[in-house]
């Protein structure tokens, strides 16, 4: 058993929780609770590295039984709270291995739903928009380098396991990638306040893009015209803008709406 | 100037940020910043009780513009950093009136739609909530009394303003007042994973309710069999449920687009 916070193993998780570049450095991410290790050993289980647990975790039947297959190493209670980033550790923590997906492949698609997101900076957020990508079938999530890491631990807490199973990629050259994907093909609809269509009124068919800018300052001005379409939300009241993920869920899901209807 | 912060007003602006009881006991809430500020001045400018800035605050012309028929206490750095909640403050908080909503009148509307919310618990979620719901056109938002505290600071940031625009009320007897509103001749939609037909169906005509219930556990089974429908948003992937604020905002925005086309 582990009973020492200074253990290198655990100052690893500490500094996989805290830091973005580790996280990048080693290629891994950090998991917290029951819900998330089951979806993972369902989803991704060549991802798994390390497992760590409490005695009080494993006194459950039913979450030990969830560690059956897997090499398990137990930490101490206070070890444990030094590892985990919630409040009320749930008494497991993994680390897992940032998944890497087949673009090319995922281009090739020619009914494809993309999310574009230039500089979202919510952890939530992006969270939140993940977890409604898998829903609406999105076929994969693109973000600028200067959005907020996806392996940050309340991001892929918010996602509820969708951070598993939607692909999704970090791109330095974000307008290089939008010009990549109209020249196959795709129509880039950017959510825009000066938009001249509704979210409910185009389509959606074929290659779609949908583009969502940073939370306070929307889409630089370089990205809108990379669009060819600017669409926005109608909006009553006193509003200026709606949240983020809010937004791109309204869109992912009238595209699906729209994708349903022409079945 | 104000530069000790056991100053008694100064002691009630922490107190007020930390306790819903003594906000609901005072009828008082705190809000942060210029924007917020503006949109009190704009919105409901009798409901602001006291105001304090600091004075790099006011060295900003534009800042101080703001608050030229506007009572203030200038205070210093460090008492506005333990007034404020936020971890940068931006060197303004203002004590506001809770509103107070004629909901006889409003549930007389014959054209109306009604956010029902079940012991939702998440600030950022209610937040968000509050601004779809201005976008959309939501008449009022009713909320069961377990439910997070509207004016919990985190809340009052996430609406943008929306708090003072959108009717809201907490019911003790959350049942009874779907009853009323039933009575009323509303139509309820409850978001429910056994739902029969899809979120986008009904046409959400006369007076509608949108019934959301917890984060984690869905709605109740009273308040589920309180609805005329169970309705369901469609979900690919492994999906089990969206966040809800997602849900929320997805129901009233396809209210909104039938109302939109019913014109």
């Amino acid at each position: 058993m582990i009973s020492s916070t200074a253990n290198p193993r655990v100052k690893n998780i500490t500094l996989l929780q805290k830091k973005g570049k580790e996280r990048k450095n080693q290629g891994l991410f950090v998991i917290e609770g029951r819900k998330l290790l089951q979806e993972v050993l369902r989803d991704a289980p060549e991802a798994i590295r390390e497992v760590f647990v409490t005695e009080e975790y494993l006194s459950v039947p039913a979450q030990k039984e969830v560690l059956e297959d897997v090499t398990y190493e137990v930490v101490s209670e206070n070890v444990m709270k030094a590892m985990a980033e919630t409040m009320e550790p749930q008494g497991v923590v993994a680390t897992v291995q940032i998944p890497r997906y087949d673009f090319d492949a995922l281009l090739k698609k020619e009914e494809a739903t993309w999310i574009a997101l230039e500089d979202l900076r919510d952890p939530g957020n992006l969270g939140t928009i993940l977890r409604t990508a898998e829903a609406a079938g999105v076929t994969g999530v693109i973000l600028s380098g200067n959005s907020v890491d996806m392996y940050n631990p309340k991001v892929v807490r918010a996602t509820m396991g969708a951070i598993f199973r939607v692909p999704h990629m970090y791109t330095e050259d974000f307008l290089g990638t939008l010009e990549e994907l109209k020249q196959k093909g795709a129509c880039i609809y950017a959510a825009h306040l000066s938009g001249t269509r509704y979210y409910d009124e185009p389509e959606y068919n074929g290659r779609t893009v949908i583009l969502i800018g940073n939370e306070a300052n929307g889409l630089t001005e370089d990205a809108a015209k990379a669009a060819n379409c600017l669409v926005k939300i109608p909006m009553e009241g006193k509003s200026e803008s709606l949240n983020a993920a809010v937004a791109t869920s309204l869109f992912v899901y009238e595209a699906y709406r729209k994708r349903r209807n022409r079945k």
